[in-house]
């Protein structure tokens, strides 16, 4: 399908499990110059990279200043104008809630020829080693994926008070650690039952996966705090995560208090 | 985080693209004794499995009688209780928009061991490969994914006509070919704009990936029809396709006269 080999390669590396990297992933990582990875890569993950390959860290830390947007864009231009081919590894998929399409419309604007390399989004992924399946016949056949990040850095549209109107089965919130105390009070304003199971899941899919779970009442009462970075899933197909659980790690339950604080 | 091998693995094979399996995906498929495979698993993928291993096919084509759910279900049990290692090998994800979750929990309940390995699921994948990003900061913080079997093989709970007020950014709807024409008119009613872009993907991530567009009211029409299996996208956001797109096989762009065709 392609008559000439890209320039820039965006990747999903997936949600950190090395297992979960795509062929086409590691074959790009083996014979690129430069590999521009963010902070949701894991340690695992860059081992799989040759030394002879040049690895940046271009990470952005919630609430810590790092480097810009901006400032990547530039990176990846300058390396692809100097006749070096550049991955743009990325935790979870390539574009899916990442700024993927923000880079990748760049290169299109500079003339820069790019692949886009999917990966395992951790929606699916971080889910999946969770127990939690996300459709069920009988329990779920619609899914709203949202970031909690909008409204601070992207424009306020989504109306969480009238999601529960449109009859979706199942919500996933990425990037809503510290909002979801917020969307889940107007959730519960919207019509949502009060017992309606939540979960959330930090680092899945790696040895540090901890998984836990509340009710939607108790997530929008502000005694319990979820740490940052963690997949939060709303919706009774919850119900049948005992029968799907199948990773047994150290912080894997819901007795687990590592991820649920009481806020003092 | 394994103690014992299992004796199930729920294996997705991602959107059609042997670059797209996962790392454990291909270590799986090149130990077990059985793999039982779907429809939409390709002769690219199949054929990373070694020759040793049983193939057998149980993919249930849409309109057309074959194996039954629960027969599939009886074929993993036999087999894992006759000791041997089996890999349920699904298109796209191993449980999003498959019946993955059903199977699973078949096995809970007769105390057979499992792994779930995450594959790319089409609604990532073939959308990156058709130059659709689903997220971005101007255009789509929140996207909604549903299938258009409710209401067949589902119970129905979306309200399609009240998803507008919700504020969702994109929709995506999978294995609604047939219904979308249905799908169309309900969210036209529910007001979003006529002119609001639609893009249908078919076999996305393969060569004969084939990516077509049109709009909301043409949808609605009745004078176009969708051919399945296809991934179908509705949003602002396909106005950037231009610019992400990098994939150039036979039949894509907007031309392709493939994938729509005038009903008479």
């Amino acid at each position: 399908m392609r008559t000439k080999e890209p320039r820039v390669y965006f990747v999903g590396a997936g949600p950190g499990n090395p297992g979960l990297l795509t062929l086409r992933a590691l074959e790009v990582l083996g014979k690129v110059d430069v590999v521009l990875y963010d902070n949701l890569v894991t340690k695992e993950i860059l081992s799989k990279i040759p030394q002879r390959v040049k690895k940046i860290y271009v990470g952005k830390r919630p609430g810590k200043k790092g480097i810009t947007q901006d400032a990547i864009i530039q990176k990846i231009i300058f390396f692809a104008k100097h006749d070096k081919s550049v991955a743009r590894l990325k935790g979870g998929d390539a574009l899916f809630f990442s700024r993927g399409s923000e880079e990748a419309i760049a290169m299109n604007e500079n003339g820069i020829t790019f692949e886009i390399v999917p990966g395992i989004s951790s929606v699916i992924g971080a889910t999946a080693y969770a127990g939690v399946a996300l459709t069920h016949r009988d329990y779920s056949s619609s899914i709203f994926v949202a970031t909690g990040e909008e409204g601070k850095s992207h424009p306020q549209r989504i109306n969480w008070q009238n999601l529960p109107q449109s009859g979706t089965d199942t919500i996933v919130v990425v990037m809503g650690a510290k909002k979801f105390r917020v969307i889940a009070r107007q959730l519960l304003k919207g019509g949502m039952a009060q017992d309606t199971p939540v979960v959330a899941i930090r680092w899945g899919t790696t040895d540090k996966q901890e998984v836990s779970s509340t009710t939607l009442k108790c997530a929008s009462s502000g005694k319990i705090r979820i740490r940052s970075p963690s997949v939060i899933v709303v919706g009774k197909i919850l119900t049948l995560m005992s029968k799907i659980s199948w990773v047994k790690p150290r912080n894997q339950g819901i007795d687990s208090h590592r991820l649920w604080r009481r806020m003092d």
